[in-house]
């Protein structure tokens, strides 16, 4: 199996808007066993969709195109795509009642170039969209496929998850040899460190592909067996977690996809504490990122964004001679910050930080990116220091998680 | 002109690297006018790199390739692209010189692997690449130009910067005419009403490109004209900028580059107001946004996170009967949280938000999407409700930018 992604729009092409959409996508479908072969990136524009689709019905299977099903007059992919299989734009009944309901939903009049998006090709077949109003949809041809959908990332991966990787697994299940991958996530480490740490990476190599992902909440590994039979690339895998865990098992945060945040909701729900936080350098940050996970009212009940020193005396309490004498950036502030939310909010857990995210701000003593974080879990107390970047939203972000991750080891002692 | 970019490197295939390079020298090539038709994504196959370059070679007049030229095993593309243009590898004796200077620099023996690096392609010319060891070079053919760079992204931008770009501009001086673009960013509306309230768009687009760009704060509009001389296209923007500023303003919070946060941190520092927050739904969502500014401690105070009703109440002073008798999301309640900030931070500027995020917790008369935003910019109150969507991450950026454009509107009067 082959495929091909395709991604139509001029803000590709002009450098405005990095293409996101057609990573996600190939990292979705490598998952599957089905990895693209191309990636194509075109304006808005007849001829060059016709010609991309010519050609990618040429050399795969499977095309998956994304961009330009927008109501915007450059939004030509759906009527592009209809001339090429030769299809006529046809109402779809269903389509014009959701789109139209979508509107009076919001109480909002719809613009009447909506109605155009209840079009669908006659022979194609439709696609749920249930987060916008283009029409997602795909022609079955001599046995290739090709998707249409969305470039809006949130429709389009929605799309994909519910309609076009069922369907790719079952179509095709048994036909794509068996790919095993496993993700693990790590926090705290540099990618380098990791890199070192983990060397000589034969051993690991020899088993799986790996690659290093690094991202704001730290450095995913990912690892990826290919064998004849599941079970065989499953035991590839087993064996080079073992090899990653006997290594680093101290940054790892999770063997899977959760994200920091979702288990530390998990851990909190399964005891059944609530929490709540004191921020002064990430701003409501750690509460931002809490919030993220559904449900979050369950254990999560607010916090103080202590940004200015008033802030921190008046609501939680945090002496003027601590202050003074140690400073806001310091273990003290951090305690005594702990102290005023369990006088506030009574939780299980308290997190509380504060820290000098840059770019100004630091002192010989005290550079840029230097944090202290509270944790308090049921009464037990920690404070840590930390000393990290030189840049402002990369600092904020590891404060952030450096606080979390605290929090997670400490709920699972 | 006509470009097309060609990035090579199966990590781009198996969606593990975004294709960070493709977006920065597509900008760059707008931006001196040659704005790229196609970018084409393959692997490190030598097959596809041949097929990949013999259809550009067929559809524009430039092509810039880039990847898979370091030591590693996985990385053809010299050879194919040699193989490709008929033309032998042959050392280059400067470029072998370099190389062994730098790891006798860096005092490490040099891996033999490394020697491969010093061949070039007979027929082709050297580039610069102060950055790394690998050999980047250009074939010019029946006038049209083939560069081929390293994938490493500051070594390719070098090597752009330093020799691409200026080769390209004085080569095509007089041809390219000139381009002048402007971002016009906008929020509180959807593209698709965007895009009527700017219909009929022919008058827009006789003078310039147009197109929207929709994201996390709201959608921009991005203009670009092309003309002989820039005098001229600046005149197309200016009178594009003033006929979509006479349908739209109410929209635009900026015409430039800055984001919401920064428009809104500028007029608080102009008229040095402070600020503080109280959110719910959001979970301190607002509060991150306003810290991402450097600077931000000069204007902002903190706030209050108010996600469990008690800490509405308890903090903010939220009267139990306001949330009994409207609830906990309802215009009374925002109003007391308003109160409650003020009486806490006495901050000229006050923004309370309380709504349902989703997925749960909507009811048929407040469904998820809805929200309660106050504004208090010294002492003048404002209350709106808004609608919005039913995904809780989309959700929580909606509401937190629908409070921001508020704070700039009531800030402007």
């Amino acid at each position: 199996m082959k495929a091909e992604i395709i991604t139509i729009g001029d803000e590709l092409l002009n450098g405005s808007t990095q293409n996101t959409n057609a990573t996600w996508i190939a990292d979705q479908m490598w998952r599957i066993g089905i990895p693209a072969q191309f990636i194509t990136v075109i304006g808005d524009n007849a001829d060059a969709i016709r010609d991309a689709l010519a050609r990618s019905l040429s050399r795969v299977n499977i095309v998956l195109l994304t961009g330009g099903l927008g109501p915007t007059h450059d939004d030509i992919t759906k009527k592009s795509v209809a001339d090429f299989f030769d299809s006529e734009l046809v109402e779809n009944k269903d389509l014009r009642v959701r789109i139209e309901q979508r509107f009076a939903d919001r109480g909002v009049p719809m613009p009447l170039v909506n109605l155009e998006q209840a079009l669908v090709p006659e022979e194609a077949k439709l696609l749920p969209n249930e987060l916008g109003t283009a029409a997602s949809f795909y022609f079955e041809r001599n046995n290739q496929l090709c998707f249409v959908m969305p470039g809006v990332p949130a429709e389009m991966q929605q799309t994909m998850q519910d309609a076009v990787l069922p369907l790719l697994k079952q179509k095709y299940a048994g036909q794509t040899g068996s790919i095993v991958y496993q993700t693990i996530r790590t926090t705290g480490i540099f990618e380098s460190s990791l890199f070192e740490t983990l060397s000589p990476l034969n051993e690991i190599t020899q088993l799986v592909n790996l690659a290093f992902l690094p991202h704001r909440a730290g450095v995913d590994l990912r690892l990826g067996a290919h064998a004849a039979k599941t079970k065989e690339a499953q035991e590839k895998i087993t064996a080079a977690v073992e090899i990653i865990l006997r290594k680093t098992s101290q940054f790892v945060y999770e063997i899977g996809e959760r994200t920091l945040e979702q288990v530390i909701a998990e851990l909190l729900l399964q005891k059944q504490f609530t929490i709540s936080v004191a921020e002064s350098c990430t701003g409501g940050l750690i509460g931002n990122l809490l919030t993220n996970i559904p449900g979050s009212s369950n254990y999560f009940c607010g916090g103080v964004i202590a940004y200015a020193n008033s802030v921190k005396q008046q609501l939680l309490g945090v002496q003027e001679k601590t202050l003074n004498q140690y400073g806001a950036v310091s273990a003290e502030t951090a305690q005594g910050m702990l102290w005023g939310l369990k006088g506030i909010f009574n939780s299980d857990c308290a997190l509380a930080i504060t820290g000098i995210a840059g770019p100004t701000g630091g002192t010989a003593e005290k550079p840029v990116g230097t944090v202290f974080i509270g944790s308090l879990v049921k009464g037990d107390m920690q404070i840590c220091k930390f000393i990290f970047h030189r840049e402002r939203l990369i600092n904020k972000h590891r404060f952030a998680y450096a606080a979390l991750n605290l929090l997670r080891q400490k709920l699972l002692e």
